[in-house]
């Protein structure tokens, strides 16, 4: 038996302002990342999201971002250490604070576009988000890019961190996501995200989009909840896990 | 012995935008309402201003606003009930967690500005302002207008209700303040204001600008930062208070 | 042979938060207002959007709003009337700065959600936007409900006034919209919308929600964009113009 | 007779959040820089500063930023070259529009804070801030860093191209600015600030961090607002330059 985690980033509408397919995909995860008003996430869209991610004994993240609703927090800005730090606190704080208004308890912390990926590359920015989870509550996991400097950070502070790998995009033979300037970067076709998680799960494995198989270890397999098939690959993957007897199972149950 | 709170509206400072006198202030007070970013008070300053105040041993408040920075939260807006008590929520959770980071304990919830004033009058605001609270914490004091709607609504739901006076603003005998539009509105002789603090704690009276004395009563006396005499105010208080055998004390140990 | 405007509000996206209609609508409509911003509308999308419209040889109008992204723009807020006054001219001058660039000329103004329902009603918010508009650009014609302290103003002040009727909403026996909390508010069946719309050009009456026919006149027909069946309104209107005899032409063209 | 241009950045408080001296600095200057709300500036502050300016005969020119309020503009981002020159043709256009209609003129566009320091490096930043000036209006004047990317740019477009020199700050060998980090980065002798100025525009030479001489050619000396001492060495500036028969005098009037 097999057990691994989903996860998917919720709660991103703002005011008038609809994206993703929250409902949707609801039924077919594990954890869901609640966005915290920066990027996206007005405080009633928060309250409504968490509310429903406990009704399905969801786990409740926090998806920090840097402060741009313009550019949904998917531009890179420089800011210090410290603005850094802060903002990863106001913001996890808020989502924290109304999930256990709710009874719920937060679980972890996945940052969101820019921030994910510079931290990815960037010790100092680790070292911010790092530093500022062990601030609001050292129990809390980071959720980040396998073998990242978040990974390498996250273990020298000793913060639980949970590596995830994604459903729906390709891989280079590096390990890295293909850009999404590139034509196949997204997956289209849901058989072929099914194949790949099941690879990852069951192999450990991934075929690059350079035709290779690379290894790939991952405690949450997390699938974009603006990719327009996203509904699709996750109703087949239910079945496909039954079939191959793998369980989703929510990431606190993860070892770690 | 007299024991009485002073409290001051303090983290409201954005970024490079400086406002307020806080280290001045700060020796003075006993009870520090935070920023909580909607008008005023970026996280890094947030942080800063709770350190500086729990190292003093003063009470933390969050001060929750209307979401209007370039009005500073002093124009009223029309949100519905659960919009307004989510950004209360999601507000006074930013501070509470930083606050907690800290290892402090947030004690009260003061709203600001226009939300301060609307609530005062209207039973709806401020049921969402109660609601807010005991959803966070329902052991927060409510720090409000004395005979208000927030008063009457917080008792009503069982919620702890400190009330202010004001040093520095003139009353009318309806035991409204005098508005700021009127010349004496704002108290610009630090002994009167003195005399007026000195009435409202031993008296439990105050000289209204029709020249007549009414009843008052409250827990908490406020200092408003940005009137420019206010450090001159709180020194020349701190002697009479001293004189008058009067102790200036936090909150949660003034008995409601 | 009739003639009349059909306006429709655009470009009110924002960034990665799309909304609205606007590639189905913009070849029925002969005006289209402008998002400037602070409802909604990055400069980007502005930019784009008026391209469009000038491709289509449209109308380009300003769509300005209170600053409220979160409440897109619905939400009334108590701004000063110098306040008032300037956001309406900052908003203005973007727009109308950005049509120019790519060779338009803007030709009106339409206040957006609780802006346009705040003057509609109210003497002082109306010459708030009255004043904006003579001091940016005499010429420039106010897009607003007929009947209104908006065309009062206007009048009074020399600035050009188009009045607009809807398509899409029901009308109460006084002449006011049918508001939105009341099931019938808004019209949800083609061939009702366009009964109404003939109408509205033939006759110059509307059949209100209380069965009564009023009398209307107007220069312009508004469609919301964000009606599900406004594509489906619209093409099936052009269709009953042509039987009808009816041109869709640009207010500009309309004698004021 | 030497002719030089005086410029300040001016404009930059937003509602309650006072920043600035702008008062004190108006009367010594040629050319103000109007902040357009992305950094600072709020509507009614950008129309009362115009006002001020217009009366005091000095040129307009619009300061536009990066959208980071927060981050006083100070902090880079990463944005698309299309985000970036629709973000600056807005802010342009509001000040511009703002400017008109009190009568005025735009003179220039000078770039702020971060963007002023990216695009002083980065052609292609350099190129957005150049495409959104020609498509808003080519005959205003880009002023920038002397033999920067901005000036490289603009001249390759035929944009007309003001360099600046600062008053305040201390260059290193290579023509830089010293940054601030290094204490002496930031000049707090007037006396020292007025033979900086006069070696500028008397002996095209300034004297470096490294006490060498090297080349400067600039066409406006620039005063940093928030300096504390600006006023002062204003005022000393002038008398200093009535002894050396120096005129200030308008950007316009610079020959190109």
């Amino acid at each position: 038996m097999h057990k691994i985690d989903i996860n998917c980033d919720m709660g991103e509408s703002y005011g008038q302002f609809q994206v993703g397919n929250d409902d949707i995909l609801f039924p077919y995860i594990s954890s869901s990342n609640i966005a915290c008003g920066y990027h996206g996430g007005d405080p009633l869209f928060i309250e409504n999201t968490i509310k429903k991610a406990l009704n399905l004994n969801l786990n409740i993240g926090a998806h920090p971002s840097y402060p741009d609703l313009a550019g949904f927090g998917r531009r890179k800005m420089e800011m210090s250490f410290d603005e850094l730090r802060t903002i990863i606190k106001y913001q996890v704080s808020a989502v924290k604070g109304i999930c256990e208004s709710l009874g719920g308890k937060l679980s972890h912390v996945k940052p969101h576009g820019a921030l994910y990926n510079t931290a990815a590359n960037d010790e100092k920015v680790s070292l911010a988000i790092v530093s500022a989870i062990r601030e609001i509550d050292s129990s809390l996991i980071l959720l980040g890019k396998s073998s990242s400097q978040m990974e390498k950070v996250a273990k020298e502070k000793k913060v639980r961190f949970a590596s995830e790998a994604f459903i729906d995009r390709r891989y280079d033979k590096s390990g890295n996501l293909v850009h999404r300037s590139i034509a196949e970067a997204v997956i289209s076709d849901p058989d072929i995200a099914i194949t790949q998680a099941l690879d990852i799960i069951l192999k450990k494995k991934v075929l690059t989009i350079d035709n290779e198989y690379i290894n790939i270890e991952c405690d949450s397999l997390c699938i974009h909840g603006d990719n327009p098939i996203a509904g699709k690959i996750l109703e087949k993957l239910k079945d496909s896990f039954e079939q191959n007897n793998i369980e989703i199972s929510p990431l606190l149950n993860v070892e770690s």
